[in-house]
């Protein structure tokens, strides 16, 4: 770690130990604690693809640890690591993306200590990404105020701080925020078992609700912004991101509650123009018909189970980056930042 | 049973047997299809007590049928059971309406068979309003429409049939509906659970989706109509209805996606001026903690488990009862039938 945990900052799910990649086992939470060690890239990769590790950001620099796991065995080891790390979660794009970046160290110099380099640049760079979206998004918050937040953009699924979360953990540390209100965030219980998990353990006041009480929460006047994170973000600001957001945003804007997207900008991807364009991934609908492996629906019941959805630019009113702070976003806006 | 059981309409939870009252036990819905007999008063108090019976209608019926097995037992046993039955669920107000009719007949002829009279008639009328008011619904959806619907307000719920679930089944019969859309309604599941095992068993096409992909779902184009039911509507039409359908009606409204709520004329309660009237019942936090039993969250975590919501009249397209339809809703509306 290049620094000290503080209060409301206290979780660190990738930990590197010079010989073994320390990863906390997400399966696990919120009831027991454990930390999985690595020592090969093979263990890497099963914990990625077994979901010890989860969010796109954690992975990417699992991953890269599982580079440097590979370096110390030598140059066979690396050549075989590479694409079994690849294939552990073909879907995720910042695993490629810290791959390709494992990669290119790797071209320019065979050392282990520049591959090592590397990889805690990833890992820095994301938390910096993090605490720089953290101080930029709590300026927007104004003052006691409550905010809702859904799935888990924190420790769990970054390098550490989170991307939403961070905004909510600067906003308590500089007394902004009253209440965290986050969403069971069905079918995974993400904000349940995860964000709780992380706002009770860093002692940030917090209550969860039902997906469902989030519009009727807002009418009561508890709630002045919805901060969420994003899966990918096009061109014109439209916003892909956990199923649930959209509604969300859609009550946000009829109780005049504002929203707020906060994600790194490699989440930014230029080359889609709208969200039209985002395809939406459908999951197994067993996710919908069980629970904790138990059936729950009559046999013979069909369920969707779409992952995502997309947010249009229109009722976002901020989306914040480590680069800066886009308002109200459209394609021109979005363009003064990313280009 | 007063009529043969048809083609989308095959369930009955509340079924007179001339000495007993046979009960589907919806506790162990979806899975085991379980009749629960109730020989005494005390055994259907119980059985209101212990949810093997649920939804208000149903309750009231259920503690109709009480009242008569106290009546074959003496005047003595009538004396001992109406204070027992009325204590099952004290906030059940179908359930007083139900025994303050069973009294009104007791005090008009302490014959037995006036007793059974009453009770048929209370379970009759349960089943035509339904139906009457399915007929009514139906004929506002349009042609090869999708809908959805949340919680349950279907047979299990009522003496058959169904209230916004009598809409959907006088739809599908009629050929409008293509398919519906039932949303999981957390934190109980009913929707799961009940409205599933439902819509399944009576072959009606039907897919589950979680509450909070309602908003997505919309964007799609597959819903046409929201039907669901009410637990109390005020004199302006502000409608108390299972947390999550103030939601949806705004990500109905959101979408151009119209909205119905169908309940008997007993729900409707002049005496409540509008919504902010209608105080909204919290539950126990354990509900969104734990899941059968077992807890799903960290220990010290808080949650907020409003049970209701209110929907404003003006996000109802119609309100239908046995009495007619009301579109549009306003307190004047309302007055022409219900005075």
């Amino acid at each position: 770690m290049t620094e000290d945990l503080s209060r409301y900052d206290s979780i660190r799910a990738v930990l590197w130990r010079g010989d073994r990649l320390r990863l906390l086992d997400q399966r696990r939470l919120p009831f027991v604690e454990d930390y999985i060690d690595c020592t090969t890239p093979d263990d890497v990769a099963t914990a990625i693809r077994d979901l010890v590790v989860r969010g796109a950001p954690a992975i990417g620099i699992a991953a890269a640890w599982g580079v440097v796991l590979a370096g110390q065995r030598g140059r066979d080891a690396l050549a075989d690591a590479l694409p079994r790390l690849r294939a552990a979660r073909p879907t995720a794009v910042n695993l490629m993306w810290a791959l390709d970046r494992m990669q290119g160290a790797i071209a320019d110099s065979p050392d282990v200590q520049a591959l090592v380099r590397e990889a805690q640049a990833i890992q820095d760079e994301d938390l910096a990404a993090n605490r720089r979206m953290g101080a930029l998004g709590a300026t927007l918050l104004g003052e006691r105020v409550g905010v809702m937040t859904h799935c888990n953009t924190g420790s769990l699924a970054t390098a550490g701080y989170g991307t939403a979360l961070g905004v909510i953990r600067a906003g308590v540390a500089a007394g902004r925020i009253e209440r965290v209100y986050a969403g069971e965030t069905r079918p995974w219980l993400q904000g349940a078992r995860l964000t709780m998990w992380e706002l009770v353990r860093d002692g940030i006041p917090a209550t969860l609700v039902a997906d469902s009480a989030a519009a009727h929460l807002m009418k009561t006047g508890a709630v002045q912004w919805v901060v969420v994170g994003a899966d990918r973000i096009a061109a014109n600001g439209d916003t892909a991101n956990k199923i649930g957001t959209y509604q969300l945003a859609i009550a946000a804007r009829h109780h005049g509650v504002k929203f707020m997207v906060v994600a790194p900008s490699s989440t930014v991807d230029m080359a889609t123009p709208s969200g039209e364009a985002i395809e939406i991934e459908l999951r197994d609908p067993g996710e919908l018909l069980t629970y904790s492996g138990q059936r729950t629906v009559v046999d013979g019941a069909v369920a969707w189970n779409p992952v995502f959805d997309v947010t249009p630019a229109g009722l976002i009113d901020a989306i914040v980056t480590e680069r800066g702070i886009i308002e109200h976003p459209d394609a021109a806006r979005m363009r003064t930042l990313f280009t």
